[in-house]
């Protein structure tokens, strides 16, 4: 399809089922209220029939209305309807030396079992990624590459994919030179290259409570402490807490996943970060931010980043494509700002250069543009599926279930009644080929007991749907 | 061409070819003497005329003998000719805290520079590579797969490839199953997370000495002490030396390069392996060692490894494909016997999993079975490489210059006169456009002052001539 004539008639039906979406908002449509026929809606909004009906599949689709056989669309759901917010954790009393358990490895060893029905894995599913493209990528920078891509790439990364990444980062208000970024072997490695230049052993390092399993494991590997500051789940870090625990627990830097963090989904505002830029500065210390779900937005613009409000290059910008476009390929980035040269010595130390064949693939793919509109396509279906996810959480968990609401990104998070075990129901849901990771992998301690996270990375189907319900019974009968 | 074709009249002109070797190594031919015409050789030897002029010019490109025009064939060079050998070093007084200084810095930034004509490169020059093979793997896999290799491979690496790695290891006696092997993004991550899993920072290691400086690198980062242990430019690490070492500076582990050392090109003879092997198994010392030289042996058979010799799974095997088949892929390996959790755990912590698609590209390219063809080409374009290059450094470097004589691998190790200092070399040689790795770099305390290395992975051209001509007359202009 012709793209000019695509993006057109997106925004016709699009514009009109938003419009419907604000009315079951703000409640003028209500939960089983009926709505116009297609027909009717057609000649109402003096749209075609066929646009009339894409409106209604797209709030189906979502999980907004439904489709009563011989009766017509029904609203089925809003908002205000799901379960509650989590609270936003007490903090631990101490900094703790990480301790990363035998957990966290047989969730990571399940997640290669293909029977599983596998809601711990925070990647998009294969069908959402422009495979075609990325093929016809990797023949042309093949046929084009003089060496065919065998020489090595050198250590700081592919010129034109740092040229690439350069521009991208105008998306958040970043204004790096190629030569300000360095590409690694996803971004699991520019956090450990980042991390490894800013701290030595037995430092204290700030982290979200509850963080990414795989950000402990990186701590621990380099013999940090950590120190879990209490996150909201929509908005992130408490700064106030922060400001306190800097000189309580002699914090040395921080590391956050402040855009869609996983697993919380939060978001931290924009004047948020500058606040925190702001304090760090002033005391030197640096910031590692894991931007890797940045993309991944429901709402209208791109979330900034720290490094937006960089001014000192005390803010590491690390990021991937893992989560937007190819998570095999393995490339990651990071901007180090004034530590660029010791992390570019310690990528040198570690894994020399990076796959260069996978680098020039990825350039060749962002250089012809077609880049913004995968990422469209990506951020609509992510945010149908959430609220599929969502609306089937809340129809099937029990009543005292919280839930979050991202705005972004690929993860739930969902704290269940006190009573129940989240690694116990991992286990019981193991035997049922389910795959949850149970919230206690997400802190050093152990805590978050009654909590889980699942991934709606994979779009819906009824076997998802029925997973779903038999995690909501296993729920119901470990109460 | 048909493959046992090809074998077979490879082995006819190389078998006349290597009987006339023999006769110009016992001086039977002697330098200058002219053999027969290609049409009498035909006739003496029963061969057609084509095979007696390929015979020829086998010897020809080795540098054993020359054309000269209107006149026929005269033996030109035999090994008797070439210069010294380097002694083996006196070991340092203790164990030293490495420091890497900005010397190495300085050789990698100008490794990326296209003017160069460069010596300090250690790989195998591009058109010595299977290129066209190795594309046609890529777009095979690319077909294949269900996910156009864009999933997450396992940590562990692709089970296709672990299999082939597996059955390679045939070759130098080992059978390790796929489930002893871990992938990695080549053979320098393989050696930083089996370095991170056997030692502790402060612990003293065992290295070879000069050793390469990437090595330094890694130990470096993981805060080791290295003790480094003369070795000797044709078998290698002095054992007897090595065995007082290990009680005097409590040597917790050690990491050598055993078959073709970098820069030495020196071979530990199988027998001395086993002697190491069960010297470190006495005193439950882990061996790391690097095998990513393994394959390009010059002689007759592949040279064994320790892991060969190793029943209690204290030998860490590393290698990789950059050195023999793939550079930019970064595809590595270890083998690390009772390591294996600690490492592959590191694994997950430091890059999660190793590129999906480079990783199934080089398993498809192994399991059609030209990988051994492609390595026997390759074994012969490095000798002769090899030879030609020794020849010119005796023809062009002064007379008291001593070089390594290696039977395998990319490195020639020079030691010049002790007035010439090796990096003011390496300076100097830049202002030609010309890159060598003084042998400052190759230990810890900047010693090797009045030595070099030059590498022969390029395929000899006249411009190479005439780079080692400048150098030649550099070394003279210093004395």
């Amino acid at each position: 399809m012709n793209e000019t004539l695509e993006i057109k008639q997106d925004h016709k039906y699009v514009e009109v089922a938003e419009r419907i979406e604000t009315l079951i908002e703000k409640k003028v449509l209500k939960v089983g209220d009926k709505l116009l026929s297609v027909r009717a809606l057609s000649k109402e909004q003096g749209i075609s029939l066929s646009t009339a009906f894409q409106a209604y599949y797209m709030l189906e689709s979502k999980g907004l209305i439904e489709a009563r056989p011989q009766s017509g669309y029904y609203v089925k759901f809003s908002h205000a309807h799901t379960l509650d917010l989590p609270k936003t954790c007490d903090p631990p009393d101490d900094a703790i030396p990480v301790s990363v358990d035998d957990m966290i490895n047989s969730v990571y060893v399940d997640l290669n079992n293909e029977k599983l029905l596998n809601f711990s894995m925070g990647a998009p599913a294969i069908e959402l990624l422009p495979t075609a493209k990325l093929n016809k990528a990797v023949m042309h920078v093949l046929r084009q590459s003089k060496t065919c891509c065998l020489n090595y790439e050198h250590i700081q990364g592919n010129p034109a994919l740092r040229k690439q990444i350069a521009r991208q980062a105008f998306n958040w208000g970043g204004t790096p030179s190629e030569d300000d970024i360095i590409v690694t072997a996803g971004a699991v490695e520019a956090l450990s290259l980042c991390v490894k230049a800013i701290t030595k052993p037995g430092d204290a390092i700030a982290i979200e409570s509850p963080t990414y399993f795989a950000i402990f494991q990186v701590l621990e590997s380099h013999g940090l402490k950590v120190v879990e500051i209490p996150t909201d789940p929509l908005t992130g870090v408490d700064l106030d807490y922060l400001e306190k625990a800097i000189p309580r627990f002699d914090i040395k830097a921080c590391l956050f996943v402040n855009n869609f963090n996983n697993p919380l989904g939060s978001c931290m505002p924009d004047e948020h970060k500058k606040r925190l830029v702001d304090m760090l500065a002033k005391k030197d210390i640096p910031l590692i931010e894991d931007d890797i779900y940045g993309e991944l937005y429901f709402g209208k613009t791109r979330p900034k980043t720290c490094k937006t409000f960089d001014k000192k290059g005390l803010v590491l910008h690390c990021a991937s494509f893992s989560k937007s476009l190819a998570p095999g390929y393995r490339i990651g980035w990071t901007i180090p700002g004034r530590f660029k040269e010791k992390v570019l010595r310690l990528k040198r130390m570690h894994t020399v250069s990076t796959n260069t064949l996978s680098q020039a693939a990825v350039a060749d793919f962002l250089s012809n543009g077609r880049f913004e509109l995968h990422l469209r396509h990506l951020r609509k279906a992510l945010h149908t599926q959430s609220l599929r996810y969502v609306q089937a959480v809340s129809d099937y968990f029990p009543d005292d279930t919280c839930i979050t609401r991202p705005q972004g990104g690929f993860t739930l998070w969902i704290e269940m009644n006190k009573k129940i075990n989240g690694y116990k129901l991992h286990k019981r849901a193991l035997k049922h080929n389910i795959g949850i990771a149970p919230g206690q992998i997400f802190s050093s301690q152990g805590r978050f007991e009654n909590c889980f996270r699942i991934s709606y990375g994979q779009p819906w189907t009824e076997r998802i749907g029925q997973g779903l319900q038999m995690l909501g019974k296993l729920m119901k009968d470990m109460r």
